[in-house]
């Protein structure tokens, strides 16, 4: 793990960081603030809630090489979940456990990747989540959440909120994901 | 340097990236794109057309430690240079040295990041760019330009564009740009 500078974590207002919308980039664009940060010597935490386990994607091999905490709580089906009681009960696990880390004041950035995807489905109460937060959240601890249809109460909360548009789009063109690009 | 890995890379069709628009998150969606990159032992280079040399970004501390290539062409000025010729200059021999480091073969991603400013400001002509990448980009090679107001030549000619829009910003509420987030 890299050294933590407290002379430039301690000065900084944490951020909450919303990037939602149909387009590419929202989990791409929190990568990049991890890379940043990572640089920095920040202590980070990525928690994932559609990505599910075993899977390597370059973010993950990535994260591995440069000791990131690292979780995955997803089953990997996005917006329509195959698994029922089992996937819901999988993401509030991942909440639970955002919550601790959260709370332990032990970081500088935690993501919470496609977080937007269970509170869609409920299984998270948007609420009660932001009520958490504003009670919970160290001052200092940057955290940013992805995905689409990120609900209203989420974004009047958060401090700076992007949204990503598609203007172009390979996909339709009949070109597939790309590894080291896309995952 | 890390092994590089024939065995997905060959497979690769290499996608014209843009990420254009007001919002944050287009050279950080680049940084994400190039930690994934990095973790799938691609073959790096990043050219910066407006960030100056000298200075301590997150992003170039992290390239540093991982040994990625790096290089700043820019005057740090936005849009509105100050310095005329020199920086004019600058930007062209950036543009020189994606040429070669482009036509070369020897990289799996370039960067060219905030390349749209001098394509704006015409220190770089956007059609013979465009054309210039349609003889001489090697057909594996992935390439994401970056920056506000992206010409319409160069979003004709990309595979993948998105636009960064913002929903909202803290800079507005009187936050500053926080290091390791922003920069």
């Amino acid at each position: 793990m890299m050294k933590h500078d407290p002379g430039i974590t301690r000065k900084q207002k944490g951020l909450v960081i919303v990037n939602t919308g149909d387009g590419k980039g929202k989990t791409t664009a929190a990568l990049g603030v991890i890379l940043r940060a990572w640089g920095r010597g920040f202590r980070i935490c990525v928690i994932q809630f559609i990505k599910p386990e075993g899977i390597n994607t370059g973010e993950y091999i990535a994260a591995s090489k440069l000791a990131i905490e690292w979780y995955r709580y997803g089953d990997g089906f996005t917006w329509v979940s195959k698994n029922g009681d089992e996937s819901m009960n999988r993401a509030r696990q991942g909440w639970q456990l955002a919550q601790e880390k959260i709370a332990s004041g032990a970081y500088d950035l935690v993501v919470l990747d496609e977080l937007t995807y269970p509170l869609h489905l409920n299984w998270i109460d948007t609420g009660e989540m932001v009520n958490w937060l504003a009670l919970n959240k160290p001052s200092h601890l940057h955290l940013i959440i992805t995905g689409r249809n990120a609900p209203r109460a989420l974004i009047a909360y958060a401090d700076l909120v992007t949204e990503m548009k598609i203007v172009k789009h390979p996909f339709n063109q009949g070109v597939k994901g790309q590894p080291g690009i896309e995952f």
